[in-house]
């Protein structure tokens, strides 16, 4: 049997919902959804988005975990995914990228629907692309052009753990083993907040996740919007891994604000309704803060540090544009 | 402006579809569909699936038409598409893949919903993927497993003429000038019977579309639907080009039943709606040819020449598993 028959095997065994059609047929197939659909595609390259020493089963899980967290910042809970893998040469990767995406699929709740399989190339880099399709909130999918004067900016989860872990894992930082180990897990097998996306959304304005950074993201909401966003540094929540090892100062959370990868949610709301904000996170377990707030102007990111206006550092995260 | 930055905004230029949120949102959002949605992704790889010579536009047009096959095939309308675009070396291509891209959006009727856009390392192959999201038809959409004893076997269009195109850029053969340029559009630029697909839906019993080949492609279903599926030689639907380059003999008309990337439809039907099926295909201005039928047994292929049982040749169509 070829390489390819077999990763599809094994792909079969995880698509065992009736949509995926046993991966026999030309497409799957979905019942028709309550509301509208959400829809995104993101892909992860070899040497560009992850290294060739990376565990397979961490970039698989990472490739569902990017495509999940612009899902639940739309309020959208997934309804399953296509995968697009372009294969390299070691069928051992294989295996264990189809082991990690099942348990993956399992841990965020979600099914494999189908896909297409590739062989690279000779020493071509493994491409792998993701489609993830949700099912949009009753109230409409949140835009990240929708922030408002007057509006509260508000962030789930803790910044800066993955990109620490990053640095960690380059060897740039330093921690003890348990700190070193969780911050290493935030990078590799990041937690979108997937169910509490949608249970959020009635209350959102604007709505984007944080993959690039959030000074970066909130940049771009405050230009889709038109409008002026104002961050606060201060309240930047950070985890007590992060504080352990970088410490809790302005140059910490700046470093945190500007870090990327952390897949949280960012977004705008009525700041009447921050209480039925914080009761819904609070029953899904995951910290919300409020760090900022909008303002009339022109599309604006600015930069305070406890109400005090401060610079915009050179760099506000991750640029594609290289 | 980087050269993401620059392929994006010509992007943004063809997504004007409101679904597309401008491309500046974290996913495309679709209204609820009437029924059910049909989903496919179909990857292309650069040295795998096509040549770094082809042209861009070509390659484009190729990678939307083969998810659109998929989609024809299961009756179902294209609501849009999500691209994943794995960017190389050369800038003009990446304007000459826009502009392809644009005019087979708008030559197949639908739209670009979003996507994700990467830059591949250094000499790595330009690796593209893509998601089409279709809307099932009313009555279901067709499976590959549905099959029964005394259907009769049906081809959309002529078969054959992509697989020469490729042989004549190979310079394996040689043709006309005229006849040449014909042959080689049917490679470059597959027209899969998108606005067909639908109407007949309701008519089929068993679909698939002929990607690899019709024999490999029938071989599947057969399978797939536990029938034995038979096709006759002789009625298989040559075009005036294929036959004036190849002549129309038993060779090759076994050389277009084995020589793939057709993306016509490969479909089973209860025999008494052959006439209903021939007005809607005749209203398409496509051929619809009857070419063999199924038989109760374990879901084997057989191979027939005007009636007379023949020997299965070694080489169904391409095959995946090298």
């Amino acid at each position: 049997m070829s390489r390819e028959s077999a990763f599809i095997d094994r792909l079969k065994a995880v698509a065992s919902d009736p949509a995926a059609r046993a991966l026999m047929d030309d497409a799957a197939v979905l019942d028709r959804p309550e509301n509208g659909l959400v829809l995104t595609h993101d892909m992860l390259v070899e040497g560009v988005h992850f290294l060739p020493g990376d565990p397979a089963g961490d970039v698989a899980w990472k490739l569902l975990a990017v495509n999940l967290s612009d899902l639940a910042a739309k309020g959208a809970a997934p309804l399953g995914v296509l995968v697009g893998y372009g294969m390299g040469d070691d069928p051992a990767w294989d295996t264990d990228f189809a082991q990690g995406l099942a348990q993956a699929l399992t841990h965020f709740g979600t099914r494999l629907l189908g896909g297409d399989t590739v062989r690279m190339p000779q020493g071509g880099p493994r491409t792998l692309g993701l489609t993830a399709i949700g099912a949009a909130p009753a109230c409409g999918a949140p835009d990240r052009r929708g922030a408002r004067t007057g509006d509260a900016l508000f962030v789930t989860g803790t910044l800066g753990d993955a990109g620490l872990g990053l640095a960690l894992l380059q060897g740039r930082e330093q921690a003890p083993d348990d700190v070193r180990a969780r911050l290493i897990a935030a990078y590799r097998r990041p937690e979108p907040p997937v169910t509490l996306g949608p249970d959020l959304a009635p209350l959102m304005s604007a709505s984007a996740d944080i993959s690039d950074g959030l000074l970066i993201d909130t940049g771009r909401m405050a230009r889709a919007s038109s409008i002026d966003i104002v961050i606060d540094l201060g309240p930047v929540p950070l985890s007590p891994a992060y504080a352990a090892t970088r410490g809790d100062t302005p140059e910490s959370r700046l470093a945190a604000a500007t870090a990327g990868d952390d897949y949280q949610i960012l977004f705008t709301m009525d700041p009447a309704q921050e209480q039925e904000a914080r009761a819904i996170a609070a029953r899904h377990g995951i910290a919300l803060t409020r760090i900022g707030h909008c303002a009339a102007g022109e599309g604006r990111l600015l930069l305070h540090q406890n109400g005090t206006p401060m610079p915009l550092p050179g760099r506000l995260g991750y640029e594609h544009d290289g």
